[in-house]
Parts: C-alpha cells; sequence; structure tokens
C-alpha cells in the first residue's frame, strides 16, 4: 500500500464539521464501525463486492478504480461517496453516494440526489442503513442544497418515508430510457 | 466582449460528431436557429432570463455566472449545458443540461440525467422541446450512458412518452426532502 492509497475521496473533515444526526453521532460511539470518505484503498476492502449487492459491477481493475476515484475527486465537490467501516475485520460494509449537482436556477443552487445506497447482508438489522441515509442527507442539507432527491423502487418507500423522503403530490415520476450494451468510457 | 466570453461549456465538436437525431438533421437547416454548447457570453443573451421561465432564478451576477460556469466547465465530462439559439435575434430561445454522472457499478459506468428543460414562450409549437430533448438523449447514449432519466410531473408525462421516456414498473418513484433557506455555495 502507497500512500496514495489513504487519500480520500472527499475532506474527511466536512463530516466532522457538521452535526450530522443522532444516527451518526450513536454509531461514533462504537469502535468497530467508522464512518468515512471512501478511500482509495477501499479497493483492496471490498468496496465493489459490497455494490456488487446492489447491481452487476462487473471485472473492474485497481487502475480503473483508481482513475475513476480521482476523476470524482476531482470533480468539485460533486462526489461524496461515502462508507461504513468495519474497523475490526477492516472492511466496507455500507456505502453510498451523495451527488450535488450544480444549477444555474435558485442563485447558482446545488441540488442533492442520494444514490448507491447498500449494507452488507451480514450487517443487517443494525439500522446501518437508515445511519448512511441520514448522514448524507444532514450532509446534503449542510452543504447548502435546496433539495435532495432519490430514486425509489415501490419496495424501499416505506423506508425512505420514515427517514423524511416523500413524493411531491402530481411531481414523483422517474422516466427513463435503458441503453444497449453501454461503453465504459465516453467515445471522445 | 473579451476572447474569454466566447468559451464554451464543453467542447462543441461533440455535437458534431455523433448523429443526434432526425430533430437535429432538420434543425440545422434551419439559418435561423444554431444548438450548441453554452457560452460564456450567454448571460448576455438571455439564458438566465430563460431559466426564469422555468423556475426562480434570482439575481446572479455575470461574476457569480461565470464562476459557476468555470466550476462545470472543469468537472470532468459531467455537465452538458446546451442552447438553442436565435441566430438573428442573437438570443437563448431553449435549453437543458444533460448531466453525466460517474458511478463505481457496472464496469465505472456513466448514468445520464436530463435537468432543466426550457423553450422560450415565443417559440413555442415550433417543437424545440422535443428537438433538444432528443439531442441529448441521444448525446448521452453516445457518450456510453447505460441509462437515462428524468423527473417529472404528471403533466409532462405524455410528451416524455412519445420521446421514448417511461416507468420502469414498480421502480419510478421520485422522493424528495426540500430544504429551507439554502445557502448559495457550500459552507465550507
Amino acid at each position: 500500500m502507497t500512500a496514495d492509497d489513504e487519500v480520500p475521496i472527499y475532506d474527511p473533515e466536512i463530516l466532522k464539521k457538521f452535526h450530522l444526526g443522532e444516527r451518526h453521532e450513536t454509531l461514533k460511539q462504537d469502535e468497530s464501525l467508522c464512518v468515512r470518505p471512501l478511500y482509495m484503498s477501499d479497493y483492496g476492502r471490498g468496496f465493489l463486492e459490497l455494490l456488487g449487492e446492489l447491481t452487476q459491477v462487473g471485472n473492474i481493475s485497481e487502475e480503473q478504480f483508481q482513475e475513476q476515484f480521482n476523476l470524482m475527486k476531482n470533480s468539485h465537490g460533486t462526489y461524496y461517496c461515502t462508507v461504513i467501516i468495519d474497523t475490526i475485520k477492516d472492511r466496507v460494509v455500507g456505502a453510498s453516494t451523495l451527488l450535488m449537482e450544480r444549477k444555474f436556477i435558485r442563485g447558482c443552487a446545488w441540488r442533492a440526489r442520494l444514490e448507491d445506497v447498500v449494507v452488507s447482508p451480514d450487517y443487517r438489522g443494525k439500522q446501518l442503513g437508515k445511519c448512511i441515509v441520514e448522514i448524507l442527507t444532514n450532509l446534503g442539507k449542510a452543504l447548502g442544497a435546496y433539495k435532495m432527491t432519490l430514486d425509489c423502487n415501490d419496495k424501499m418507500l416505506t423506508f425512505y418515508n420514515q427517514l423524511g423522503y416523500a413524493k411531491e403530490p402530481g411531481n414523483a415520476n422517474v422516466l427513463s430510457i435503458r441503453f444497449p450494451a453501454p461503453t465504459l468510457e465516453p467515445k471522445l
């Protein structure tokens, strides 16, 4: 492991600077678990295997991972990939990303989005999902977003309702198009 | 106007490189209209006033606009803000943004999103809305996204259905939280 491997994808002080909810405060008391930004070295802590619980991930080399990591890190406060670490096993056991989108509307505002929430099956029942959602929601607010949204299937509605997320009447549809055979990088 | 003012927010060659649909081909024949990336100088062509048709924009100084523009431009292929120009009046008459989000899932994939679609009331009935949606949808595909999504209110469902966007059964909910009194920049 090189020094570079310990690079966080965003400044860890951000998680200390703000009050991010009671669940975060409680988690801080737990010495066996830790919430922090994704590190480059988390490639070796099972981060991609954990994402595999969510959807297909495919074979990503360490070099590919590092390249994507650096592009996200250098995108001016857009990507807040955050993980929960089992500090005893030194493994990633939960993860989600807060995506901060720059807008021109609303005085050059930020819109926040919650993406790719996942908890290891071995750690379910510990409310780690609620914990990471609450932390990143409070972070989106603290960073100045005017709203935060997420896309949700019908089965997860109750879970997110409990955490304060709701459909806006008459304005709650996600429409999509799926493209076949995507390439991995823009063809430029 | 300085040379800097003509800076495009992304490489204009991208719009020439790909076939972006029949509506784009037809529009290219129209000498009075032009589709291109947002320029920094579009502050003076009514870009923000046009966004005001969509939602509140507030008072944004030219300096604020340029700062946000540069941060978006330098975010490694994330923001494709695109405008339709009336070349005779030299005004922005339509606009939308393709947001390309970097993922680790699916082989470090791109997810595309369509944001802030707006056409000047004086230019409605010319299918400029369909035109810009089709162009940016095809651009999202050409740049390698595995899917492209948009948030939609009930009134716009038919419009987007006609353009190929659909609800995925059981997986088409947008949930949101609105935050009071947002700040304009992260409090860091």
